[in-house]
């Protein structure tokens, strides 16, 4: 089963002249959705990773989901304001714009191997922002895994010499 | 093990008066996690469950995890303006003011089996948006699964017969 079958590609979302890739029909089908969550965890399976970190929405998706495979713990990390306890934040640029995200200041315990996941790897600005956060309160990132890289917007660049997964390069 | 053990109790969040259930140690714990999501899933493993639809942000971390272990789908509901493709929309009052959801409107094939996933069972009216939207598609209804009910917010009451599936009440 080709994954980029189940990829709609969607111009001018959200702005003119962005081809948005939309993973909505790769969720909705079961064997696609089952496969990417498999591919996504596998490099990771005898890594012993403590826990799998993503950023609200749509990382939430595939962070969670890749947890349960690896038998992690989950951190979501959120846009400000939504969480409920103190936290640490980071501001970051997006692709199309600014934003800061936080995550609750007890969610890594020092030392503990951190899993970064998201859909979609871009420019690597909230990626970059989220390895900001781990650190900061002393988790050890063992890597990331992504559905999709855009290569073209080098966002790579922006995450050190961590090891990179993704099941598929636009 | 006791999920309770690991539901942060918040008081004054997000504003005076409210106590806050927060999830966050329990995600972040890899058996209290694992635990949630078996349990959550459980009645509904031999429903044949086409999809999961949650709705964004919290709901698509139980969400997703549920339908990869019921080898279903899963329909990501979105607040509105986030999804690419066309959409159908219901609009419902939240616990703390109102709001809208939007999902694909081809997310649901006709006679589709949908299981709703959420964390919290509050005031029950994301659920019931979530429920009309389903229906305006044409998917079926086969139930919900919740970590937490609220039940003093009397949530269920919206959500007309269909089984309710929920691992903690408050």
């Amino acid at each position: 089963m080709d994954l980029r079958d189940y990829i709609r590609s969607i111009p001018d979302f959200p702005k003119p002249g962005i081809l948005f890739r939309d993973i909505t029909p790769l969720l909705a089908n079961a064997e696609a959705f089952e496969q990417a969550i498999k591919e996504m965890s596998s490099p990771y399976i005898d890594k012993a990773i403590d826990c799998v970190a993503a950023v609200e929405a749509r990382g939430f998706i595939f962070g969670s989901a890749v947890a349960a495979v690896l038998k992690a713990g989950f951190i979501p990390m959120r846009k400000k304001g939504k969480l409920p306890y103190q936290t640490a934040s980071v501001c970051y640029g997006l692709e199309y714009g600014q934003d800061s995200i936080e995550v609750h200041c007890d969610a890594f315990r020092p030392g503990q191997r951190v899993l970064l996941v998201d859909d979609v790897l871009a420019t690597g600005g909230t990626m970059a922002a989220a390895c900001e956060l781990v650190k900061k309160l002393g988790g050890q990132i063992c890597g990331f895994s992504f559905l999709i890289e855009l290569t073209g917007l080098e966002g790579r660049k922006k995450l050190g010499s961590y090891p990179i997964h993704r099941l598929i390069a636009y």
